[in-house]
């Protein structure tokens, strides 16, 4: 026996027969006398054309009326799983984020979870009740509907899960669990049974965009076991019946690999100011205006001074480029820069695992695969459980290929 | 300066020109020095396409989950007329049943009002907010949302136009008022200015469908004065200026008219069980099993009886006809009667007028102007203000006609 939350984003729900399928599923569960609880998304496409009634009636809305318009989703969902598990024969009922009560703070459009009562949550599931509830909502300290922001189910589930002291919190999504690269360029990747907090983390933030990288934080701080996993199967639509994989803590995986996965993202660009002066309070006076502008600085490097100057490079998100080089523009006079340079055309390449603090020669073994292929290297930073480099965006496919062989992971 | 709850329907806020068009006349009332609160329908589709949903998942749904899943149409209207209202200027906020609180009964689908906290809602009206509240929906003992039935936004807002000491609960439409009898038979008809509560209960129930008849009877029990007006008007979609019909107290019309409209329906059906012996509980034998099946019977006439045996004719919706023979003939030898006859082929006409209570002769004017149009009643019912009776469903028009012009009420 054992406590669930099964969270089911949009496109598990997106019709009446795949909410047939999630009730399958978790009547699944329960049958296999599981304490099950279930948070869900609105049916896919449902959120974004409440969204779009709002910014089209007025771009700069109310985020408290955005958040009562486009909570509705979920709530429409919640209450149609509650009717089909019924209709299977299990006990449920559906659950809003006031009922419940979620309570959020006030940042209406990206309110942050401040407290859950999973008493009465617990309880209903201790009767033998199944709570469904509405994901991505909660209430605010105003007594009005709070949304989390977008992705904001899945924190919501982990949350919930945290709250209800469940055993595990079982993310369906498109995609099967989390592969040690992406398996459209590598048909060798492979499935992981178990990955890391923080690999995970490092891996969703340059790329494997399969579980929001706040719902991973809270997992990570609340120790919550997530399990990503298949909501679609072979077998009649019921669902996969093979594991996904478990982002768990790391001392929970025996056998840690030294490199994990290998990620990529081709949504940056490169920036380098050239010939700064080499005087303290320089990379305040470039990353000050630009962080006031909201434009996101990923990887900076500075090289070593000559004559006095400096060229400092850095990364920001390809489709803040333009407004990056016009912030630095309007502030040339108190900067002092030669020139600026940018290229748009690069991918940044990480390779991510936990066990690498204890190696040595991971990022050795990085640059002598790249090097035997001819790649350049254009920035490299690393982190305790990353290494990432810039390359030209041409070399890609590449270069992950290049990296899954050199570290191992291509499968049998 | 008035208070003046504002309702509008699903067709007035179909879209969202219509509902700038809704916050363009709110504003109008605004500025004119008024305070103002509304109350919306769903946007028109939206509540048929989520009970949809919730019968094809379940015939026999779970009612709580019913109404968890179709409040959430009126509540993204809440939300879009309250950014419409501000993008013009007005201060709205959106409330949903459970923050009001409107209090319900426990009888999901089909809930009953109890309790309105009218004062936080005065407050902010008097602070200059406009609220903006969710018709239809309400929040029950077991702090789960409710619905009040289909149409019950009218309800919603007679009762928290009560609640609220509003001056006037303003109801926009597909139509502009109430007139004598349907423009559509008879092109003289004439939009009233006033009509009373008992008179417009009578016009709703036999045709003349423009209030719901449970908003009617709360605007009289409470002594809300309703105006029924359109929503649709020619100078640019903002509205006809041209006042409505007043549903008020029968004291505040000046000059009564002995008539005030002809209604008429065709969803009629005529029934007649013949040689039912004449004696006592004979009528609790025959309507007692219709009662159960739920048929509703509306004329009931009883012949005198003639060698012990009288024969006795009423009226169901004509959609009820079969069950309503079935239910007869599975009964037949606790009534024991000869035959059933039937006829789906009739039209009940009725006269209304709070002034017949104090003038003679209202029947008879009704009875000549038929005959004189060579009309055969079937069936004669009368109330205190309504005279109707049964007639072949072909002469439906002819008699409106000829009723509109005998009561005087042809416009000039």
């Amino acid at each position: 026996m054992a406590r669930i939350v099964m969270k089911f984003g949009g496109t598990s729900v997106a019709d009446l027969d795949r909410i047939r399928n999630v009730a399958a599923r978790v009547k699944r569960e329960v049958n296999a006398g599981n304490e099950v609880a279930v948070v869900v998304s609105a049916m896919s496409g449902v959120t974004n054309a409440l969204v779009k009634y709002c910014t089209d009636l007025s771009p700069l809305h109310d985020a408290r009326e955005y958040d009562a318009v486009v909570a509705t989703g979920e709530q429409v969902t919640a209450g149609l799983v509650a009717i089909a598990l019924q209709e299977a024969g299990v006990d449920a009922r559906s659950w809003q984020g006031w009922q419940i009560a979620l309570k959020t703070d006030n940042a209406h459009g990206k309110a942050r979870i401040e407290a859950i009562d999973g008493a009465t949550l617990i309880a209903r599931m201790q009767m033998g009740q199944v709570p469904v509830i509405a994901g991505f909502q909660g209430i605010g300290p105003d007594n009005r509907v709070t949304t989390l922001g977008r992705g904001g189910s899945d924190t919501s589930a982990v949350a919930l899960a945290a709250a209800m002291q469940a055993d595990r919190c079982d993310i369906y999504t498109d995609v099967d669990g989390i592969y040690t690269t992406d398996p459209r360029i590598v048909p060798k990747a492979r499935k992981l049974q178990k990955i890391a907090y923080e690999e995970m983390l490092e891996l969703a933030s340059v790329g494997a965009k399969v579980l929001q990288t706040r719902s991973v934080e809270l997992a990570m701080k609340q120790r919550v076991r997530v399990q990503v996993l298949s909501s679609f199967g072979n077998d009649n639509l019921l669902g996969s019946d093979l594991p996904g994989t478990l982002v768990v803590d790391e001392d929970e995986i025996m056998e840690q690999a030294i490199v994990s996965g290998i990620a990529y993202s081709r949504d940056e660009a490169k920036i380098t100011v050239r010939r700064v002066p080499d005087r303290p309070g320089i990379a305040a006076a470039i990353f000050g205006p630009l962080s006031d502008a909201s434009v996101n600085v990923d990887m900076i490097v500075q090289n070593v001074s000559a004559d006095g100057t400096t060229d400092m490079t850095f990364t920001v998100g390809r489709a803040d480029l333009a407004r990056a080089r016009a912030v630095l523009d309007a502030h040339i006079a108190t900067i002092g820069f030669a020139e600026i340079l940018s290229d748009a055309d690069v991918a940044k390449i990480s390779v991510v695992g936990t066990g690498m603090r204890s190696h040595a020669g991971v990022a050795s073994t990085m640059f002598k695969a790249l090097a035997d292929r001819g790649i350049n290297i254009q920035v490299i930073s690393t982190s305790e459980i990353k290494v990432s480099v810039l390359i030209a965006a041409d070399y890609t496919e590449l270069a992950v290929r290049a990296l899954h062989t050199a570290y191992g992971l291509d499968a049998a």
